[in-house]
């Protein structure tokens, strides 16, 4: 049975409404949403970045490809702001060190905490792929799988489609 | 991209909780779980059974085995109560006629309509394994897929296993 | 400012669902409703009976009225079935040794586990209503406050009603 | 039995997120506040404004204070930004035309599309509110009552406390 590294690099899927009335990237959503799973796999969750994806870097996604780079296993599942994630699963596929890791990049249009989102549904989109899809780097969002380079959203909508 | 047929058969996913303090099984919670999912993909839902799933007989998984068997699509995903989702997986793996439809098969240990539920993680899992996965009759629970044969509810846990 | 004493006794509000499909009475619910409600009236919540009201039995409410008539404070509020919730409040009323305190019920008709629920609005209802009521025994359900002995439960709607 | 006639102002308990990730203020959230509440009272929701409550001028009190004016019954509950409702419930008192209306201000410290929110208790505290308090203006937060006129907010806890 696979172990599964989960990277969050912040987003909406993470974001909290603070006592001040805005929005702050909290904590990694991932242990809650998988709190009701009840499961044999094993995972572990890094927080490795804690952006609105609109303002990632390539130094950041350096770092994200440096982490991704470290892990140990095979199988791994990133979660990621929506804007920039096209972006950031084209530049991981660039710049992998390794030919044999399965990367999954999802996330969500409305945060976990919301009491309806889809990051739940996305989370195990992602769990599900990244054990199904063979190596490469992958985005699982709006029910769908897509290859790195060829995805792009469509922000009017928040539907991710097929890179035109 | 693939159209999604979604067959509702019952099971803890649509249980509700009634007026008389009862659990009932209410009407399909696929809609409501897909709300929040933004997507091109396009899929319907049909109810054809309602049991929780201890009830259901072989005379039911005919039933569900001629629903499944009338689809004009090849993407199946069918919600079921846990405790016999393995005896009804079989028994389609054994019955079907077509032999070029994927068939996944989930549900949840948790109603949907808890704050707290594995359904939404479940059915993002099972549209994605259905669209991954070669033609069959597949589990999809636990965070892991399974297939028809090969799987079993350890009770204790509430989770789902390979078959021992 | 007040302090709030809770009694618990069980009562859809608190039930929670077993991992065997059954609907169980589970820890208070109270501490989970007041989490997002930040404030600087302080509480006590103490568990006195799990039950479900259809079993609670008039030893069941000697135990009951001896826990409120233990409390130190004058503001009580507590959690309790709905199906008996008018005979508890005439029991406390006709049985209740001090004459200064202020006693409030309230429940649920669904679970506060349930995604929605009457549950917080009835404890929001109930924290009001024990700070502006005079001494005596009270329910507090269906938006409306009423004096024991006044009030009985429309089953077939689910309605707390004037005592006809 | 009082009719509740509620006016919506907007405010975070409001709030909702929309595809392009900003906070915006949705319909009143009272109505599908009160869908689990089984209930004989009747209310009716009207939206008279919809701003943060930073945002709201004394132009704005008068549009509202007009809307109160105009109310045909005594019961009145709004629905309010938190971060100036102190002034608002000032401005009410010191402005509204009839002196017997019971009105209550409530509002959210999180908005209520949150899956954790104190909105419900919040309103079912006001609802409770303008049934037994006399008239007047009112601020029910934070699980107390306030007169208009003694209550502040404290930002940085995110507390109403007394006028100090």
């Amino acid at each position: 049975m696979p172990h599964i590294h989960v990277l969050a690099t912040g987003g909406t899927i993470d974001k909290v409404y603070s006592l001040s009335g805005e929005l702050e990237i909290g904590t990694p959503a991932v242990e809650t949403l998988l709190a009701p799973v009840l499961t044999d796999l094993t995972y572990d969750v890094t927080p490795v970045l804690a952006l609105d994806s609109l303002d990632m870097t390539d130094a950041d996604r350096v770092v994200l490809c440096q982490a991704v780079d470290a892990l140990p296993g095979r199988h791994v599942v990133i979660t990621h702001g929506t804007d920039t994630m096209p972006e950031t699963a084209a530049f991981l596929d660039a710049h992998l060190a390794a030919a044999d890791q399965t990367v999954v990049l999802t996330g969500a249009m409305r945060p976990s905490a919301m009491a309806s989102s889809d990051a739940a549904f996305n989370l195990g989109a992602a769990f599900t792929a990244v054990q199904l899809l063979p190596a490469g780097v992958h985005i699982v969002m709006s029910g769908r799988v897509f290859s790195a380079g060829k995805v792009a959203k469509d922000r009017e909508r928040g539907v991710f489609v097929d890179q035109p």
